[in-house]
C-alpha cells in the first residue's frame, strides 16, 4: 500500500491550497514554503507569487523580516486583518512554523478578523531520537523497542538508497513543530560506531534530506570512539590525545554536515562505555565532548539514565529510582553551556506511571532535556491504542517547584525515543500518529490542552469528518493511557511485564532479576517503601511540598501509592477501596473499556478509508486478547497471594 | 585444544595392545575390529593376525561364528580358559561389542579364568537423537537445546566437509554400545526437510563415517514433506499419491543409503504438521511411513510427544500429562510392526524429577521406545554436573505392571536425546560424558547398576587413576542429580525455570502459560491434584499398585507429591517435614552440596589434565552461582507466599 499521508493529506491544504499567497524572503526554507504553497495551489486553484510586497489581491501573506528579538528563529506572528491573513517571521523556520499553523487553522485562517498573535515555542529543542541500528541486531532488530516493521534510514548494514520517505518524514515532523532527529540508537554498536568516521557521508545525504524542513541532525556515538574508530589507548575525556581525536573527527563531521545539531551519548548506562572507566565524571565526559562540538555550534545530549543494572534483588537498601539524582545532582553546575543532561521523565524506565523524575528540577545550574517514549515499550507497543498525551501533559505541567513546570525547567529541549519505522501507517498503529504528533505539539508548548492537540489531530488527519467519527476518534483515544493503566500494573507500581521483550504480563518476571525492578508482594501486601522515615530515602529526593506529600501514604496520590509505599492489600485508598479491591476492579474496568472502545471503533467502519479501518480492528482483536491476559493473570496472581475474594464475586482463576 | 578421547584414552588400549590376537573372520566390521588392535598393537608393541584358526601363542581370539539363535547380531561370549581369553560372535556387531568388552575389562581380561559368559543387549535398538539443525536457527541456534557448541554434522546450512570428528564420535558411542543416530533435529525446518530428497547425499556421507562402528543412520522428517517437498496438495497418509510419493522417496534414500535405519516424526506436537489436518489417526500417519520403509528394512519412530500447547491456564480440567496416554492407549494394536512409538520417559518433559509415563506398560499391542534426555536441558544445561544415570536407572528398573521392567518393555529401543556437540570434550561440561556412556550402558543393559556404571566409565577416562582421584570423581557425580533436584524445582512439582531458554529459577515462568505447565501455589499451598477422586483422573491411568499409591497424599511417595496432589504448605511428608520446611531445607542442602562438591574437585587439580580440570573448575563457580540464585528465589518465593519462617532461622530476602 501506498505510504499513509498521515496529519497532511492533500486536503489539509484545500484552505490555502485555493488562496491567493504571496510570499517574501528568500533562502532554502522560504523556497520550502513556496513549494508547499505551489503544491496546493496546484490541486485547489489558487495561486502563490514570490518576491516584492504584493497587491491588494492575496488572501494570505507569508514575510520574512519581523522583530527578531522578539520572535528568535522560529516564532511568528499571525494576524488578520481587513481580509488579508499575514504571518510574519524573523527566521525562515519560523516561516515555515508560521504556514502550518495556517494548514492546521484551514478555512478558519480566512474568516473574520483576528488581533496579531505571537507565536514562539517555548523549548527551543524539539527532537526525536530513533534508536535504530544500521546492522540488524541480533536480538533488537533493525529498531530497537521498534513496533513499525523497519527503520526510516537504514537497511540491512546501510543507509537507504531512496530517501523519498526521508523527506516525507521530515515534513511531516516540521509540521508538528520537531527541529531535531537523532538518526541512530544510543546503544551505538559496532557498525554504527563508523557513522561517526568513515560513514558520515551516509548521516550527511540523511541530513540534506531533513534539512529542507528545517531539522538539524544529531548523531548518537559511542563514548570508546577513540579506541574502536580512533585506535587510541584510551577514552579518558582528561587525556589531551583524546581531545585531540574527537576535536578532528567533530571538524570532519562539521565539514560534511555544516549545520550538524551534535551528539546523544549513552555512558556508563547499562554496560556503555563512559568516563568511569578512567575514574573520571559525568561532566568530565560530557563537557570534553561538548568542546569539540563547540567551535562549530553543536550540542551534547548526555544522557542521564546510569544506575547500577546488576543489583542484588535481596539487597533492599539500594534503590534504582534514586540513581539518576545521586550520581548528577552533586555535578550541578558543572556541566559546559553547550553540555546539556538528558533525563527520562520518570525515574525508573517510561513505565505507564511514575513520579516525575526528582533530577528535574534540582540541578538549577544544568541545562537540562526531558525524554519521553513515544514508542511503546511499555504501553502497548503499538498494538494497543494507549494515547501518551495526557500522560505527557502532566509531567510536563508538573511543577517540582514552586511557580516553574517541568517544560519550562526543559531549557535543554523536550526529547522523545521515536514511535515511527517503514511501516506505510509509519507507526504501525494508525492510531499511534496521534502520539507524535502530540509530541511534537507539546513540545512547542507544554501547556497546551492534551484534548485540543487531540482534536486538532483528528482534525488535520481525518479532513471533512462527520461529527460521528470525531466524537468516534476522540472517544477510542481520549482514556486510552488510563485504561491501559488499569488492566496492567496498578496504583504505580510498574514492571509487571514479561522480561526481554516487555509485552504482557509476568508479575514477577522483574521480581527476581538484577534490574532493580521489584514490587515486593508477599501474602500481607505489596509495594516499595521509599520514605525517608523507613524506606530508600528516594521519597526525599523531592523538594516540597512534593516530598511531604509522597513521604506518607495517607497524602500519597494513590496511582502512585505502590511506588512510594509497601502497604497491606487491605489499605483503604483515597477513592474508598481496598488495594486489593481496587487491583480486582480496574482490571474488569480496564477490559471493559477496551470492549467498549473497540466497539466505537466497529461502529466506525464506512467513516474511514477501509486499509486503514481494517489495521485497527486487527489490532483491537490483540488489544482485548490481551487486556483479558492481563487481567486475569493480575488478578489471579494477587488472589492467590492475599486468599481476598473479589466483592463482587467475579470470575478469578 | 585437541579432541578429547573421553573414555577410550590411548592408555584403555594398553592391555589388549600388548597382547597378541588372532581376528577370525571377514568383513568391514571384522576390518573395523583388526583396525583397533592393529592401532593399540602399534603402541604397545603386541600384535594381531587375521585369518586361519591361530595357533596357541594367542591371549585372545576374537572370532566369528557363534550361535546365532542365541547370539543374535549383537552378543557375543566371553570366556578365558588355559591362558587364552576368547571372543565369539555370530555377527560382525557382536565382535565389535566383544572387543570393546576387552578393552573396558584391560588387564583383568587376560588373568585368571573365567566360565563362558553370553552377553547380549536387553534391547536391539539404541540410539541417540540429534537435535540438530543444518542451517542455524534463529530462536534455537545450530543445535536445538545444545550445551556444547555446534552440530558435529553440520555447520552454517550444509554437511560438515571434514568428517573425522563424525568417525572418532561413532567410535566412541560404538564403544558403549550405541547403534543407532538420527543426524537431524525432531523439529525439521525448512531446509533440513531437503535432507530427504536432493540432499540425501549429505546425509549418506555421514552415514558412511558411523557405518564401520555398526551404527546405522536414521533422519528425522517432516510430514508434510509431501507437500513442501513434492509438491502434492495434501499429505493425507490415505492419499494414494501421498503413499506413492513417500515410497518413492523412500526407495532413493535407500539407494543412498542401502543400511538407512529410517525415520523419526515428530508430527501434531508443538505445531508441526501431522495426520491430524486431514482427520486421520498417528496409526494411519505412522503406518503409511512404515510401509513405505518395509521393503528395506528400515523403522518409523513417531513420537508420543502430543499435546495442547495452547492451553487455557484458568482451566484446571485439561492435563497435560495425560495427553500422550489419552491420545495413544486407544490406537494400542493399529501401529505396523515396524512402527514404533516413541515415549518420553515421564508424562510431561523431561523435569529433573516426574512419575514415569504411564502410557509405557499400557500398550502391549504396540512396539514401544522409550526416550531420555541426556542433553541436559532442565538439568544444569552442562553447565551443572548433573549424572543422569541414577535417574534413567530409576525409570529403566520401574515395574508399570508386576513383572516387567520398563527396560524390558522397550521393546523398540532406548533412545537419548544426545548432549554432544563440536565441543573439543564433546559434551561441553567434561563430566558430562558420564551421561553419554550411561546411556549407552544402560540402553545395552538397562538392570545395570549406575554406580557401577559410573566406576567403569571413571576406569575408562582416567586410566591408572590414583584412588583418591577415582573417589574424588564419584563423589562429584553419583549424588548429583539429587542435588541438583534439592536446589531447584521441589518434591516432583517440575517447570520451575525461566521461560523459553530454560535456564535458571523463575517460579511463576510457565504459571500463566500455555503450556499446560503449572503449580498452582497460592498463600495456603502449592502442587498438581491429579487424583481420580478430585483431580484430574491422571493417577488412574496408571495400573496397580501405582494407581493405588499415587491416588493418595498419604501413600504417594515424597518426591512425587506436589506432581500429583495440591497440599498445604504445613502438611506433613513421610520424612516427618512439612512441605515449606522440606522446600527450605532441602534448597540450602544443594548449595552446600554443590560447595562440597567444588572443594572436592579442588582438591583435585594436579591429578586430572590442566585443561580439564579448568574447565570443570571455571564451571563449578557457575553451578555455585546458579545454585545460590535458585535458593534464594524458591525460598523467597514460599517464604512471601506463605508467611511461614525457617524453622532454622536461616536468611531468607
Amino acid at each position: 500500500m501506498e505510504t499513509d499521508q498521515a496529519w497532511l493529506p492533500t486536503a489539509a491544504f484545500r484552505a490555502v491550497g485555493s488562496r491567493h499567497t504571496l510570499v517574501h524572503g528568500t533562502g532554502p526554507l522560504v523556497d520550502t514554503v513556496h513549494r508547499e504553497l505551489a503544491a496546493g495551489c496546484g490541486r485547489f486553484g489558487g495561486s502563490v507569487v514570490r518576491g516584492a510586497e504584493g497587491g491588494g489581491s492575496c488572501d494570505l501573506v507569508l514575510e520574512l523580516g519581523g522583530d527578531a528579538e522578539a520572535l528568535g528563529d522560529e516564532g511568528f506572528t499571525y494576524a488578520r486583518e481587513v481580509g488579508r491573513t499575514t504571518v510574519t517571521a524573523a527566521g525562515q523556520r519560523g516561516l515555515l512554523y508560521g504556514l502550518f499553523h495556517v494548514v492546521r487553522l484551514g478555512e478558519e485562517a480566512f474568516h473574520g478578523e483576528r488581533a496579531q498573535e505571537i507565536h514562539r515555542p517555548t523549548t527551543a529543542l524539539r527532537m526525536l531520537d530513533h534508536w535504530d541500528n544500521v546492522a540488524v541486531h541480533p536480538v533488537m532488530g533493525q529498531v530497537e523497542r521498534g513496533y513499525a516493521g523497519g527503520s526510516l534510514f537504514w537497511a540491512d548494514g546501510w543507509a537507504r538508497g531512496d530517501l523519498e520517505r526521508v523527506r516525507a518524514y521530515g515534513r511531516l515532523i516540521a509540521a508538528c513543530g520537531i527541529n531535531a532527529v537523532a538518526v541512530n540508537n544510543v546503544n551505538v554498536h559496532e557498525t554504527e560506531a563508523h557513522l561517526l568516521t568513515d560513514r558520515i557521508g551516509e548521516v550527511a545525504d540523511i541530513a540534506g534530506a531533513l534539512r529542507p524542513y528545517g531539522i538539524r541532525t544529531h548523531l548518537s556515538v559511542t563514548f570508546a570512539a577513540p579506541v574502536v574508530l580512533g585506535g587510541l589507548p584510551t577514552a579518558d575525556p582528561l587525556d589531551e590525545a583524546v581531545r585531540a581525536w574527537w576535536a578532528g573527527a567533530t571538524a570532519r563531521v562539521y565539514e560534511a554536515i555544516p549545520d550538524f545539531g551534535g551528539y546523544v551519548v549513552k555512558a556508563d548506562s547499562e554496560g556503555r562505555p563512559g568516563p568511569f572507566a578512567d575514574g573520571r565524571s559525568h561532566a568530565d565526559g560530557a563537557n570534553m565532548l561538548a568542546a569539540a562540538v563547540a567551535p562549530h555550534g553543536g550540542t551534547v545530549h548526555w544522557r542521564a539514565f546510569v544506575y547500577d543494572h546488576r543489583q542484588d534483588w535481596g539487597d533492599r537498601t539500594t534503590d534504582r529510582a534514586r540513581a539518576a539524582y545521586d550520581h548528577f545532582v552533586p555535578l550541578d553546575g558543572e556541566f559546559a553551556p553547550n553540555a546539556v543532561l538528558q533525563v527520562k521523565h520518570g525515574p525508573m524506565d517510561f513505565q505507564v506511571r511514575e513520579p516525575v523524575s526528582p533530577l528535574i528540577g534540582a540541578m538549577p545550574g544544568t541545562r537540562l532535556a526531558v525524554e519521553v517514549q513515544a514508542t511503546q515499550e511499555y504501553t502497548g507497543q503499538q498494538r494497543h491504542v494507549c494515547w501518551l498525551g495526557p500522560m505527557w501533559s502532566e509531567v510536563l505541567r508538573f511543577r517540582p517547584e514552586e511557580g516553574v513546570s517541568v517544560g519550562e525547567l526543559a531549557r535543554g529541549g523536550l526529547v522523545a525515543v521515536s514511535n515511527v519505522g517503514d511501516d506505510p501507517f509509519w507507526t504501525g498503529h494508525p492510531l499511534g500518529q496521534a502520539n507524535l504528533y502530540a509530541f511534537g505539539r507539546l513540545a512547542w508548548n507544554p501547556d497546551a490542552d492534551p484534548g485540543a492537540v487531540l482534536d486538532e489531530w483528528i482534525g488535520l488527519t481525518f479532513p471533512e469528518a462527520p461529527e460521528r467519527l470525531v466524537a468516534g476518534l476522540h472517544d477510542v483515544l481520549d482514556g486510552s493511557w488510563r485504561t491501559y493503566e488499569k488492566y496492567t500494573a496498578p496504583l504505580g507500581v510498574g514492571w509487571m511485564v514479561q522480561p526481554g521483550h516487555h509485552y504482557g504480563p509476568s508479575v514477577d518476571g522483574y521480581e527476581y532479576s538484577p534490574w532493580g525492578t521489584y514490587h515486593f508482594a508477599d501474602r500481607d501486601g505489596i509495594g516499595v517503601d521509599r520514605s525517608a522515615a523507613t524506606g530508600t530515602g528516594y521519597a526525599a529526593q523531592y523538594a516540597k511540598p512534593w516530598a511531604e506529600l509522597y513521604e506518607s501514604p495517607e497524602t500519597c496520590p494513590d496511582e502512585l501509592l505502590l511506588f512510594f509505599h509497601h502497604v497491606s492489600y487491605g489499605h483503604v485508598l483515597k477513592s474508598g477501596k481496598t488495594v486489593i479491591q481496587h487491583i480486582y476492579d480496574t482490571h474488569f474496568e480496564g477490559v471493559e473499556e477496551v470492549e467498549e472502545a473497540r466497539e466505537v471503533w466497529a461502529s466506525l467502519a464506512g467513516l474511514v478509508v477501509p486499509a486503514r479501518h481494517a489495521r485497527v480492528t486487527e489490532l483491537f482483536e490483540e488489544q482485548l486478547r490481551s487486556a483479558r491476559e492481563w487481567r486475569d493473570q493480575i488478578n489471579s496472581y494477587f488472589f492467590r497471594k492475599s486468599g481476598v475474594p473479589d466483592a463482587h464475586g467475579r470470575r478469578i482463576y
